[in-house]
């Protein structure tokens, strides 16, 4: 566990500035600095399009939920070994825009460029690149350039392109170019597949170019799934009149615009950008669509659609920022920033598409959703954003068909079972030990599904999607495993992958035996729920899903008579049935260069025959189920796995600070914090290249509300602990529950309640009810 | 469990006949007379070389060893994957020969043909087609063609084809054809691989022809290997002028020999073929050495080399053959002599190669050898032919440096792991669950070592190569697992798969643990032998394994405590720490057309969640170490483990055949047998035509000898535990131990030991010491 390594970017509180233009550092700063909205993502990257190698950048733009599949080719294939694969496809570029002062191209690679600033202004959530410049040819310019992905138009990007001619008067050219030529890097971003995409995927059906637009048209070679893009430009200031030429290629279109600029004054090329799908509109449609939008865009004008970032960030960041004082706060304040600000770019809200492990930053894990939605990113939009956990928990909801199929060829005849890795909703995971193994990702989402459900008090989203969803999970617990006389009749899950991927195909995995007991319960709290609430409701799912209530006596008895591993002698949960037998790792063993890439290293075999873990796992379970489990229970867990776990999971540091809170170990606890918190801001992995670490991202929030605030929500009751790590005065942060939105600020002597908005509210301080009964009332907790 | 097919070939003691030419069966029919020499492999198709399609048959010639590679694609790939595969190459045919009966094609399918006759002779090892033609022109011939693969010359391959006229007189033609366009047909043979070999992969560096020979030499595209072959022609009998005529294609060569016939009279091409590749002589060699062989081989004449034949056979089933007396006795009888003829053909004896489990009857398993070798043929070898055995350890000798680097791969940092499938002795499985994970090779190839030299008494094998094999494969166990405190300190081998392939990945297989112990007991003997008779050569091993004797002390540690699964409640050994765990399987669930294809039709994870076994698994341990176990607790495993096995592995039926034996199941043995005896002949598993099943085959000799008359060689001590099946009168078979040869002759009332050869020998009938002590002498024994 680091967490000495020097910032990377300056400490500002609501920012990431670049003060230099650094090729070495170009392509972890492309993903820091890409834009989203949830449904568009691009990375990074200079408008120049500098031509750089494989090893220095990664132009990237993607829509959530458009792949590419290709046929996978396996040494030896299972039944039920996805056929196809699934890639988040590299789209066309747009952003592209050359400018030349008088005929001299504008370069950072020549010329002389100063006071050079890069920010990413997380409050208005746009990028602003801002330098002064001075040609080979001696000419000045102030160059400024503005980029947003826009949270009100789903399928815009923006850029405002500003020239001031400082020194000349003469003519100012754009080129601005629509690249369709673009492939996936996938040797570099994905090297352990061999699948592809390899090449360019996409084969144009329409490119055409007018004076002041451009338009592309393309179809995938395998998934065959239409795209369109187009910009759409407009040019303010400079003397003279404009001119457009057009050229299109095979391949690309460019639309030069040319204008007398004058010295001092400002020449602003206005471009927007649309993305769309077939996701969105038929193919015939979408030509139409991309215009109109682009017209709508230009009439909503840059600046109105920055304002609207503004307005939208404010309204996050209202209910979500965190607030610290004390020791490295600052520090500290600037990773919570950056990381839910990524997060909330990442999240797709359409109700289509869920949100990719490293969001719309990268091609990293092909773009593929996993079980960090639910456990990671839901939990913190549940609280802040309930609008936006709805609409992933509807994505889920909208592939249940697909889980359905899955679960047939898992050989299970009732329920779903959702995919480990997917994007269309099909399992996309070619390696099953450590893909479709890990059955704990149907209880993951009815984890989130339930908290969803309790805190959010959405009842109607139980009836029309949810009671569904527990139903079919919930039936594949009933079905996967059995009552085992060797072990006194207790019901035991055999050959599942927890969410530990050092140990695999395990018996009794404690962390899946739990969850699925929850799954159950759930489920069946919701059938009860329907039985009183909903009769006609609950004899139509009945019938749909040819469920009777007999089905319900046997999840009872799984409840009731689950098994889980236990070490009398330590008095711990194994973390599956083999899991103390196994070989004690000796680290001394592994040169250090091969520590945290075991699998890029060793074979599977010498991974999984050793007792340690990569990531929390039991852990996680006893977090979020802390209820069952007395603290000094807790405690003696926490110590076994504090000492076996590798935290080779970006998934994992987090978790351990949130459980270290719990049982009074508040400097790990920070430790641990402090390292989640700034992982992706400076780079802990050295590999946030590929793209940003959502989960942990989403976990950092975790680590401080959930953590040293000591929030849960299990059986419908809010609850706090409150504590605070010995480096700090005080800190603050808001959740939204039920109709209520209620602030904490902690300090060091007390813990401050107040109900900032609704009627009232009722939570949990150990087993004190605490009540606040109107709008603006607090209550004060000493500490 | 079957043994209800009715034969599919008329029942003869010594020979195989197939009566009429059946297309529809041709494919199965050319597996059944294939013709082997552990070196050569060539299948039963015919001289006209009808262009039958990929499902009804498959030319094919190969030569044991000679591979082609190719880079091996996974969806995702492991550290340690094999890179590229290994494939028993299809090699160019020289059988091909076309007969003209002035100007008219014999062909089967047009024309008329009496009297056919297709006969495997076992006692000669010569394959004769006989029939009696009329074309559809009305001339009539007497056709006998007699092939061989000769024993004596292992690069020769032999036809004797004579043509009789018998109502003209008049010109025939024989085109004899060396065909090189030729490619395997994996995706028919193994459908289950993806990494071919597809098309053609010899690239001809040489095709030429004279007056009566061809010559062709070739290079694999992906292994850069060369192969030769050649073919040399002499005619015999025939009036009036031979006249020659070769051509030459790319891919071909045709030599047309002419000669005019006289009726009644025989006219005889002699043609003798010569495979031989860079494994015996240098690529520039080639030629001159085919030349020469060839050569060599008319003057031995097809007469001669069919002699040998005979007398090579005679001498094998001196020793090997069993003889029965009683109810379908004729019928065991032909499946046992057939099984035993198609092992002997199979087996590698050069030290060079191993033994594929479709021997080299096919393309199944991509000739891949396996632990069959070592568990199921060595045994019968070693007490029957001991010289191939030997070659048989020699190969596995050889491969110890390979070994040795794929430990290092699976992380141990000493000693030798075996590929689990192999033919150059690298890892080829690509799967490594049901692959790489099955470390019990490692103790199956110390098993046969140490029961080959118990048996032979061979102590020079143990110095030169046995200790070194011992130790090596040792070394791995002792790094492999640890001892767990929480199973009492016992030693626990974690993730690794047993002969089952149904239950993988599984902590503690018990027949894992038990042939691992073994293999440690006799590395222990080996260093203990030599400490005490060889101490330079101790020393030298010492120096060149970087072996010390504090090693021994961990082996000892460990054989003290190894640890078994053991369920008190049934008093059996369960197969793996999870066993008992797993869902009760359920049939009925299994549409009945799956039951046999369960990889084929349901998803890992569905196979390895039911507590069912494949095949024998601790069953086998049981068998081949049935001396820590009392009889009663031997029943009580095989009740048990009779309800749960599914006997989908034709490696299985042989060996609860055997168990039952040893418990007084009798009835239940001789149905085991019977299936066992006949399984390729009669083709129960309906896919023969892929190759035959060599462990099987080699199984049923062990289930008369291991089973009804209970021999067993454990602690170098040679045992009997007579019994007859009910269905006999008696039965009769041979071994050999050290220098003994001794017969056993098994009746209802008794059975009779004589010592055939040899001065003296010792064997225990239960507890009683029995020692014979001259040549000739006999000893009863009452049962």
């Amino acid at each position: 566990m680091r967490t000495d390594k020097p910032p990377i970017y300056p400490i500002e509180p609501w920012s990431i500035t670049e003060t230099s233009f650094d090729k070495e550092q170009n392509y972890r700063n492309e993903t820091a600095f890409s834009l989203a909205n949830g449904y568009i993502g691009t990375r990074g990257t200079f408008e120049e399009a500098y031509p750089f190698d494989i090893e220095t950048g990664l132009e990237g733009n993607f829509v959530n939920g458009f792949y590419e599949s290709e046929r996978i080719r396996y040494g030896e294939a299972n039944f039920g070994s996805p056929e196809f694969s699934q890639s988040l496809l590299n789209l066309p570029n747009m952003k592209e825009t050359k400018v030349y002062l008088e005929g001299e191209l504008f370069t950072m690679e020549e010329g002389k460029t100063e006071e050079y600033k890069r920010i990413l202004d997380m409050k208005g959530a746009v990028l602003t690149r801002s330098l002064l410049y001075t040609s080979p040819g001696g000419r000045k310019a102030e160059i400024c350039i503005k980029r947003l992905v826009s949270f009100e138009m789903k399928h815009i990007m923006a850029i405002e392109y500003q020239v001031t001619p400082l020194n000349f008067s003469g003519e100012i050219k754009f080129v601005s170019r629509l690249q369709a030529d673009v492939e996936n890097h996938t040797r570099k971003t994905n090297p352990i597949v061999d699948y592809g995409p390899f090449g360019r995927r996409l084969s144009p059906v329409l490119l055409e170019g007018d004076r002041q637009a451009f338009y592309y048209q393309g179809i995938t070679k395998g998934s065959r799934r239409t795209m369109a893009c187009g910009g759409s430009h407009r040019i303010y200031g400079g003397a003279g009149a404009l001119r457009h030429t057009v050229r299109t290629g095979e391949l690309d279109a460019e639309l030069v615009l040319t204008v007398q600029g004058m010295k001092g004054k400002p020449v602003v090329l206005e471009k927007m950008l649309c993305y769309a799908t077939d996701l969105d509109r038929k193919p015939e449609e979408l030509k139409e669509f991309v215009s109109d939008t682009l017209d709508l865009a230009h009439k909503r004008t840059f600046q109105g659609l920055e304002e609207s970032q503004r307005s939208y960030m404010q309204n996050f960041w209202k209910t979500a920022d965190i607030r610290i004082q004390g020791k490295d706060s600052e520090l500290l304040q600037q990773g919570l920033r950056f990381n839910l600000f990524h997060i909330l770019q990442s999240a797709g809200r359409d109700g289509k598409t869920g949100m990719g492990a490293k969001g719309l930053s990268g091609e990293g894990y092909e773009g593929h959703y996993f079980w960090d939605t639910e456990m990671y990113m839901l939990p913190v939009f549940i609280y802040t954003e309930p609008e936006v956990a709805k609409k992933l928990l509807d994505y889920r909801y909208k592939t249940l068909e697909k889980a359905r199929e899955r679960a047939r060829i898992l050989g299970h005849q009732k329920g779903a079972l959702f995919p480990w890795r997917t994007i269309n909703g099909e399992e996309a995971s070619t390696y099953y030990p450590l893909g479709t193994a890990q059955y704990h990702i149907n209880a993951d989402i009815a984890y989130a599904l339930a908290l969803y459900l309790q805190v959010t008090g959405d009842v109607e989203y139980l009836r029309e999607k949810g009671a569904e969803l527990f139903i079919e999970t919930a039936r594949v617990w009933a079905d996967v495993g059995s009552f085992a006389a060797c072990r006194d009749g207790k019901y035991c899950i055999c050959s599942v992958t927890g969410p530990d991927e050092y140990n695999v195909l395990a018996d009794n995995n404690f962390y899946t035996n739990l969850m699925a007991r929850e799954n159950l319960k759930a489920a069946l709290g919701a059938v009860e729920y329907l039985g009183e609430h909903d009769r006609d409701y609950l004899e139509e799912l009945k019938h749909r899903l040819d469920f009777s209530l007999e089905e319900t006596e046997l999840w009872k008895e799984i409840i009731d008579r689950m098994y889980f591993p236990y070490d009398k002698e330590r008095g711990i949960y194994p973390l599956d049935d083999g899991f103390m037998m196994r070989k004690p790792w000796d680290e001394e063993r592994i040169p250090e260069e091969k520590r945290a890439w075991l699998y890029e290293n060793y074979h599977p075999l010498f991974i999984m025959r050793h007792r340690m873990s990569k990531q929390a796992d039991a852990i996680l379970g006893m977090y979020l189920h802390s209820n069952y489990f007395s603290e000094e229970e807790i405690r003696r867990n926490y110590d076994f796995y504090q000492e076996v776990t590798l935290h080779h999971s970006s998934l994992s540091t987090c978790i351990f600070g949130i459980v270290a809170c719990g049982i009074g170990y508040y400097e790990e606890a920070y430790q641990y914090f402090s390292q989640s918190a700034r992982m992706d801001l400076d780079d802990y992995h050295n590999n946030l290249y590929a793209g940003i670490h959502g989960a942990n991202m989403a976990g950092t929030w975790q680590a401080v509300v959930n953590g040293f605030a000591g929030l849960r929500c299990q059986n419908s009751r809010l609850s706090f602990k409150p504590s605070i790590p010995e480096e700090w005065e005080w800190y603050s942060f808001k959740i939204r529950y039920r109709n209520a939105v209620l602030k904490l600020t902690i300090s060091r002597q007390e813990a401050e309640f107040v109900l900032e908005e609704g009627e009232q509210v009722v939570f949990y301080i150990g087993e004190k009810e605490i009540a606040i009964r109107e709008k603006g009332g607090n209550y004060i907790e000493k500490i």
